[in-house]
């Protein structure tokens, strides 16, 4: 791929498959072994073998628990007293708030003065000492940068982190240990942290199966990159309402992991992201995110290409607010 | 118990704990093996460790599954043949045609004209013939009964027949084999079919165990017969939210069965079946139907009774009409 990357000359170290065994026994018996459904409904309505990987049942209710505390557990004695710092008003902060109250680690968690009250509210729940700052007035990267150095704690990003995409791929790793090969592995990307790792446990315990990334068009920045070679940024235009979803961008370590390792990216409407989720719900029984049903819209929108394949599919999260979501369902 | 229940000279058998285990190994490769998941904060909250078996999951959305394949494996070739009449608005019907699409069982399913059409689309979904029957004008028994006497069918009751009790009752029966003794179950009685069968797997694998029934409040007759020796049917009034839990009474098989084998039987109003609704969905990422919350809001409503015990609930559905359900749950 060295035509299409560019050179850098600081380029961080990739994580590898042997990173996600590690991570795999670091979060053993921390992270909950989430269930994996099936549905002969599903089955007959897409003609394939589908395997539907349940992070919504994750401990924080998404994937990034794995991530949060593979990273926080690899920290020094020092670097644990000092504490972490995470920006997000998702489902990250709520897991490095989860990992940190578990690990004994103090975490800071920088949001938007407007972030939904559930959201600041359930962050401190988990333990977390909340900063918020003023969109408009304020950079959250700045605010997080002076909190780092006058507090001297170590900044937690959301992907681009080899420890935190060596942890994201202990669900694929699950799914591939209790359920053997499989042909193709359908992954929501946003800042590439769950599809990288995701693609790090298929080279060591699926080598054949084709893992492929899912983004909404409204979000479609990463595809763009795939394609092209270049990185690409998200586009101004209507947000997605798969919210985990509208990162700015591939990393600089997500990016040539995604480029290399991943077999395909394809887009989803948002029409099909509703009716994924309306299955998931009423069918399935499981209550996932926007984000968390982007894999099955697209498996959804265009079986055909999977016709008689057993593929796996990653339902990444399930937190949601649940006017909001009704809103968009019970239609 | 003889001094409470009443002597029926053509009493019917009642299912034993073998039966529980005969029914297991006959449903086995056909229902799925359900997830039981925990929760950490459902944990703090009540105090108790809660072990919730998700029913919502089984094939059909409910376990009515495990009773109907259980009922119509033991028919003979000729009865096979002939085929089965069950009359059900619910879960039951869709599960009686799922089991006889299986087994290739003709199966009838007898509802009221104004069901709602989504049931009876999902009925005939599942290759069952529907009979449709004026609710004011004529008797569902009635007409059960000619179509029985006219093709030769036989009828597959709800809960009332020991080869259904047997097979509700491996649900409670998988959760003690994996997850090993409790100090108490949960599970929510309509006709007492599931209550009954869990009693009965109890009995085999975790003899200590307290088999505590659940009813709403506003169909506790199930409650009163169990206090006072005597079969009480339901009082006219308000229905509860819990469809699945209108039934008007105990049965032949199950009320000697609860007398006997049940330790407590416990109420819960509309709101607490609403809460306990809401924390499955948007905590545990579960889709459960009121019927299905009902345990669970006895468990929330008075935690104190099973402090520091290892309590199982049984989520007995996730069949929901999706407006209906937000309609309760997102204000």
């Amino acid at each position: 791929m060295t035509d299409t990357v560019q050179t850098d000359a600081d380029a961080p170290a990739l994580p590898t498959p042997d990173d996600v065994l590690a991570a795999a026994e670091r979060i053993a018996g921390q992270a909950h072994r989430t269930p994996v459904l099936t549905s002969r409904t599903l089955d007959a309505l897409v003609g394939a073998t589908v395997l539907v990987k349940c992070e919504a049942y994750q401990r924080g209710g998404a994937f990034k628990f794995r991530g949060a505390y593979n990273a926080l557990s690899r920290l020094t004695a020092a670097e644990r007293e000092r504490g972490v710092v995470a920006f997000s008003s998702g489902n990250h902060a709520q897991a490095v708030a989860l990992a940190g109250a578990i690990l004994g680690v103090p975490v800071l968690v920088v949001m938007p003065e407007d972030a939904p009250a559930s959201k600041t509210a359930a962050t401190r729940g988990y333990g977390a000492e909340v900063v918020l700052y003023d969109r408009a007035g304020e950079s959250r990267e700045e605010i997080a940068g002076r909190l780092q150095a006058e507090r001297g704690m170590t900044l937690v990003p959301p992907y681009d982190h080899a420890d935190v995409v060596a942890g994201q791929g202990t669900a694929a790793l699950e799914l591939f240990r209790e359920m053997g090969p499989l042909d193709a592995l359908l992954v929501p990307c946003g800042g590439g942290g769950l599809l990288s790792g995701s693609a790090l446990a298929a080279q060591h315990a699926s080598p054949g199966c084709r893992v492929i990334g899912v983004e909404p068009e409204r979000a479609d920045d990463a595809t763009r990159s795939f394609r092209t070679g270049t990185l690409h940024t998200r586009q101004p235009g209507p947000d997605t309402i798969a919210d985990g979803l509208r990162t700015p961008s591939l990393g600089r370590i997500t990016f040539p992991l995604v480029r290399e390792l991943v077999a395909e990216m394809h887009t989803v409407t948002e029409d099909a992201i509703v009716e994924a989720m309306r299955f998931l719900w009423t069918r399935m029984k499981v209550v996932a995110e926007p984000s968390g049903a982007v894999p099955l819209a697209a498996l959804m929108a265009d079986p055909a290409a999977l016709r008689g394949a057993r593929v796996g599919i990653i339902v990444s999260g399930g937190n949601v607010d649940l006017a909001a979501a009704c809103a968009l369902l019970a239609r």
